[in-house]
């Protein structure tokens, strides 16, 4: 494969490494992979995570495997492993499926595999580009937008998807501040949105998640920003766990709500937001915060939890979903369609 | 003073002591205080927190300062000081005034302030036994209920307040459980309201802030009973930081919303919600957690935060407030029924 560069995700000289985001905000660094095994295990351990960054993450691996002599049985295996390590993100499957799993076993050769994660890279980049182009065209200047999660160039092999509006607003020049939901139990936010708007120089504080609607009801958030990781046939979403919060908050107050995501995150074959899986992470995180900043626990080891990754949002409280391909309202996203490009 | 046991504040023998609670649920520990400037500094640390249980405290402090030897002039100097200790728990004033700030100078005496402080403290234990009795008439088997922050022994002289509710419909053999908001930025409820449930047998399951929409859309949560800090005189009250999120929320959902408050809560002279003074804490509690559990930061340390201690929720959002002297929907709020004891 050709040099690819991204924010969280690098190839170069056979070279394959993440920028470890459970090391951030204080340390940057690189780790490389060079196992399927790996790679699987910085995806569940959220070195690597963004739906759309998972996908490439996982099509750059098996374009690596490959080159080193991979047969393709072992890769079709791969694929199957890497595909199972987060099961709520729709763009690992589709990008397994579109390099491995729906080919015939002698198309999968380091030829055809590097050439198409190479696209999906590329493509990725565009993608944000495009969305980022799509999304600012609703931001007006004076707008402070919430955001929740993290949806910047750590999510994404470009510039993000809600993050990637934002920055794109910014670029233009518009004065824009951005509320940054800390999001727990995984402080995405409070973690890498913050770095990312500090790196990027955008205006920013940070709120905890209950904070939000004190901030709407006093008119100091004005619209909503933020990504999805599956899009079902009927326009329902399911995102990072508290957007359903964020966007009952939204409605009630008259606050735009716009979630910001690229096709690839459309999963035409799901009907709708009751047919998406969510998962549920170990009770851990919930009794406390654990990474490289340090692992505390405060709440009693003996007392249950409810942890789950995700929830869903229905389509009917989105104001505009912010495709590549168009931005549509609730009444396009019931007639389908986004599931056109 | 006669020997007064709470489960977090005691005066025996002359000692006055602290359940440390920042040191729960790991360590139980009881400081003794026998300074002023310490107790100030207990109620900034939050090592006695809850607005009833800051109020009490405050009152021992005083009976035990006139005990030691205080002069009147020494005593309304403590009271002043304890006063600016938290600014929005309106029980910590009412305690102040009454015992001491109200008072003519020839009646602070040993003898006045210790039977008047022993008063605040029965007082409390009888207020909470009383909530108990209303708050508890309004849960049935089966009920599933959200709780935000503390408000139970750890908060009060006695049962406390919401958490006092629970405990008694628990009491009473009523099955219910417990879903309880881990409360950001201080984890008032993951670290002490968890603890307490876990000490009094009562089911429950602990959940980040941002997870209560989707388990009130689910189903799985159909109560929330949660304390009040200060309410005004149409209403309106103020509560722990999410305190209006959970509200509306509830509104949304069609979930009932019982604020639970003894009558020393109300404050006459403030006329509505915007005219509670709100206290913003220091940024370092929302970039991080620290405690006796340890201290970690996971912020950027130069990006800005927002941290208010407390929000405001109209009373057009409560469906019952629960008081001692009674149970008050949004109307009877507005025709001041609850200025009436």
């Amino acid at each position: 494969m050709k040099p690819l560069i991204g924010r969280c995700i690098r190839y170069e000289n056979g070279k394959l490494e993440l920028l470890d985001q459970q090391l951030l905000p204080d340390q940057e660094i690189w780790i490389e992979i060079t196992q399927v095994a790996e790679m699987v295990e910085a995806i569940y351990q959220l070195k690597v995570r963004g739906a759309p960054a998972i996908g490439v993450a996982a099509a750059l691996m098996i374009a690596k495997y490959a080159e080193g002599g991979a047969t393709a049985d072992q890769i079709v295996a791969a694929a199957q492993q890497l595909n199972q390590a987060r099961p709520t993100a729709v763009n690992l499957m589709v990008a397994m499926d579109r390099l491995v799993l729906t080919q015939p076993q002698e198309r999968l050769t380091p030829a055809f595999l590097s050439a198409e994660a190479e696209k999906i890279f590329e493509e990725d980049v565009a993608l944000c580009r495009q969305l980022g182009e799509n999304g600012a065209a609703l931001i007006q200047d004076g707008d402070r937008i919430l955001h929740h999660c993290n949806t910047g160039g750590l999510a994404t092999a470009g510039i993000g998807t809600a993050l990637g509006v934002i920055q794109t607003a910014h670029e233009q020049g518009k004065n824009i501040h951005v509320y940054i939901d800390e999001t727990r139990p995984l402080l995405q936010g409070g973690r890498l949105t913050a770095w990312e708007c500090g790196k990027l120089g955008i205006p920013h504080t940070i709120i905890c998640d209950n904070m939000a609607a004190v901030l709407m009801r006093d008119g100091k958030i004005n619209k909503v920003f933020l990504g999805s990781d599956r899009v079902a046939a009927n326009g329902d979403f399911a995102n990072k766990i508290g957007t359903y919060n964020v966007a009952v908050l939204a409605q009630y107050h008259g606050v735009a709500f716009y979630p910001v995501a690229p096709y690839t995150t459309i999963d035409r074959h799901c009907p709708n937001g009751a047919a998406i899986p969510i998962e549920e992470r170990k009770p851990e995180e919930v009794r406390g915060v654990f990474g490289s900043f340090g692992s505390v626990r405060w709440a009693p080891a003996t007392s249950g939890v409810y942890n789950p990754a995700f929830d869903v949002t229905p389509a009917a409280l989105i104001t505009k979903f912010v495709f590549n391909h168009g931005v549509f309202g609730p009444d396009e996203l019931k007639a389908g369609k986004h599931l056109h490009w």
